[in-house]
């Protein structure tokens, strides 16, 4: 029996349709001129959805976790202090990522569910190497300044998450002053987990580690794997690893399918979407645990009701309606619950059905 | 228009139908109790293919390229000396990989196209922590004797990159001796590029670096990922990365079909396959790389005649024939070519297909 499954928790989300069919082609050789004309796109296309122009963006052949470690193992020399603002999970994870590529950590500690203030963040060290922090945090439902980060940087590199938030919400990497910025496919870019798009502009090229710790995410030898800008397709190719060729076939439907409706268009369905459920919840008297102001609209955040067993709704909505809810992260695990609404789940209907299943398993 | 090759080359090679069918189904989310039994399932085939009992026996979330990271990453303690077999390019990657995690690389250089000497490897240095070679090296189609240097390898630690025979050839990780070793999903396993089959005993385990400088290949952070071993599916899992949920399904798939077939079927219709194009390559007068006695069915390795341009024919097989096969690697690029059937291309009908297209081509 073929499973089918309402992805509502944080992620992964269920594809585009499109992205889904893609997976069930048949596959392309890694060297391929054809698949190296549909990995320049979909490079191309990644520009877009990042908001940036920097020759140097690509999809890592792992998930976006390996993003981040890429992030800072390009970039991270040895004694480099690293100011990370600490608002969740992720923010913590950067903070064990840096550590093992050499850096000195300087943690800049938020209550969880607030996002990052920019001030204590960019005062938090004299010369910092880099700043890092998350856009969106997966583990609160918060978003973040980023803009407020890149403005107040000095000379330091902005090391940016944007997993939760490409494709979902506004992001400017150009813009903002994001220097290095990793993410997922498998939230709002609609696609299934496997791939890290990844950015880096030229200003952190030009500091990066010469050859990192790590030789699968070496920038310096990516920049072959995907031929660089201005390459032409089928030629200047280095061979370095075997692409990932469904995966990426995969990514470059969905970002097919999101350019075509409109990254705008796509903004503006993940804040409809987000705002109905966030209405619905608190019209039910459920609390959002996500500062208002903060609220990020593809995941929300909701406090369990007091003596209500949390693991229990989700098992009862996974059984009864196919219906996956995620728990809270971290000490938030049983008393928080994660409602992901994104890529192709920023849908009216969606949040129509996640509000009725729960009126049904909390009645 | 859907593109449709012949995928006759290194690989990747066309996956099993049975593969290509799961990665159109719709997806699980990574903690979904069903896709966790569908993990500790895939743990347990892959177990069967390597050969081995380990517990810690997984697919690594990235492209055989970072299995090979993995194992250096996890074992190589600042200093230790790594001696590596060097017969072809993964040889040599293996030196610049474990050269990156600190060793002291000793490598025993081969002439391509002959398998490892197992007397020179082992006898290269006195009291190595790591040996590593290639079973079944991609870059020149060549089988090395892996259970020699189990027998040889004193204390030292054996590392053995799997890719290319994992499902195409013998392989018996536990009884030759093989405390660490990886593979690739693209290429016998019959599945897209994308994942990396990792094992690990528990003597190799126990030598580890307890924090490698790679937060993503963290073996000692990879076992709650996979629930390790005995642990009942949907208990006992940490949160490390969201997994690769659609390939980790074409895996299950591709293993499945293996199974059904029978891992010594397999074997032996790869071994069919191989022995029928080498034999039709001479009986055209082509000569063939690899050394007599050591070829690889599932990669035949073959020089171009005096005169023909490589690139040329190349290209004209992808063109007429939607047929691929490969260039030769490294200093062989232009004077060899790289023929593979492997997994579902391992047949008759695809050795009469590459022939027929190759005497037509060269005539």
């Amino acid at each position: 029996m073929i499973l089918e499954r309402h992805l509502f928790g944080p992620g992964p989300s269920n594809p585009y349709p499109e992205a889904t069919a893609a997976l069930g082609l048949p596959i392309l050789g890694h060297l391929d001129p054809a698949f190296l004309a549909m990995m320049d796109e979909t490079c191309e296309w990644l520009r877009t959805v990042w908001g940036t122009a920097n020759a140097r963006t690509l999809p890592l052949s792992a998930t976006g976790s390996a993003g981040m470690e890429a992030a800072f193992v390009n970039t991270v020399h040895e004694g480099d202090v690293v100011v990370v603002a600490v608002n969740g999970l992720f923010g913590q994870r950067m903070c064990d990522v840096a550590a093992r590529c050499g850096a000195e950590v300087v943690p800049v500690e938020h209550e969880w569910g607030t996002p990052v203030d920019v001030d204590r963040v960019t005062g938090a060290h004299p010369s910092p190497a880099i700043i890092a922090a998350v856009h969106a945090e997966t583990s609160t439902g918060v978003r973040s300044d980023i803009a407020g980060l890149g403005a107040g940087k000095g000379d330091a590199l902005l090391l940016t998450d944007a997993v939760t938030s490409i494709a979902g919400i506004e992001l400017h990497a150009d813009e903002w002053g994001i220097d290095v910025g990793y993410a997922g496919t498998q939230k709002c870019l609609g696609v299934a987990p496997g791939l890290a798009p990844f950015t880096i502009n030229d200003r952190a090229f030009e500091r990066r580690v010469e050859k990192p710790r790590s030789w699968y995410l070496d920038l310096g030898l990516l920049g072959g794997y995907v031929g660089e800008a201005g390459t032409k397709a089928g030629g200047g190719r280095t061979y370095h690893h075997t692409a990932p060729v469904a995966m990426v076939a995969s990514l470059h439907a969905g970002l097919g399918r999101i350019l075509e409706e409109g990254l705008e268009s796509v903004w503006a369905r993940h804040a409809a979407a987000g705002q109905q459920l966030q209405d619905g919840l608190e019209q039910r008297g459920l609390e959002l645990f996500a500062e208002k102001g903060s609220r990020l609209p593809e995941l929300t955040t909701v406090k369990v009701p007091d003596g209500v067993d949390s693991a229990a709704v989700r098992a009862r909505l996974l059984e009864r309606f196919g219906l996956e809810i995620g728990a809270g992260a971290g000490a938030y695990a049983a008393t928080v619950w994660r409602i992901g609404l994104m890529g192709h789940n920023a849908r009216p209907d969606a949040v129509e059905l996640v509000l009725a299943a729960l009126d049904e398993v909390l009645a």
